[in-house]
């Protein structure tokens, strides 16, 4: 197992985490962008949304919503909140598991890079 | 019935579609930030992701299926793109309907906003 997700995910590695559940994992982001910057990702390995198909839409539903729930036990729910998901090289994305970043805390931009 | 995105979705408003399916509609953003800029949204009225519930979790993984699908049929799965839900004031909600921004094409910048 070399993914750095996987290791995070497998508790190999540590994280700050947010939430620990038995599909998901979040965590803060180690170069945060924003007053609040968390990744929400399935333990399951998928390299990005690209490469997910129907057998994981409910996991993936779960991880939009996780991605509300972090909002909420961060503190940003209410006063608004991003969340973003990079696939491939024109998105700059960089670590090939599917990350969900939830970014809040501030007024945030547009466009969305 | 006053929401703009509930219109479109009901054939009462046009708009250039990428998608017409029976729970979802993709269709080209109006004020587009990249070379591709579509939006993916639900039929079902919900105001955003922080409004949802796990009683939507399957529509919620198909809306991000559906994003990558959109990618794939505008060009962009391969060189790359990203994918953007808005929640609230700070993240600068527009449109109080559920919408995925799926944006390819160039490349995109980073903080996401």
């Amino acid at each position: 197992m070399t993914c750095l997700f996987c290791k995070i995910a497998a508790g190999e590695i540590p994280a700050n985490k947010v939430l620990d559940e038995p599909d998901l994992v979040a965590f803060h982001d180690l170069n945060p962008k924003a007053p609040v910057h968390v990744l929400v990702i399935p333990r399951e390995h998928i390299a990005n949304i690209a490469a997910a198909g129907p057998e994981q839409e409910a996991l993936l539903g779960r991880l939009l919503l996780a991605g509300a729930r972090v909002a909420a036990a961060t503190g940003v729910r209410d006063s608004g909140f991003r969340l973003v998901l990079n696939a491939g090289p024109n998105a700059g994305q960089s670590v090939d598991h599917l990350h969900l970043h939830v970014l809040g805390g501030r007024s945030l931009g547009w466009p969305p890079g």
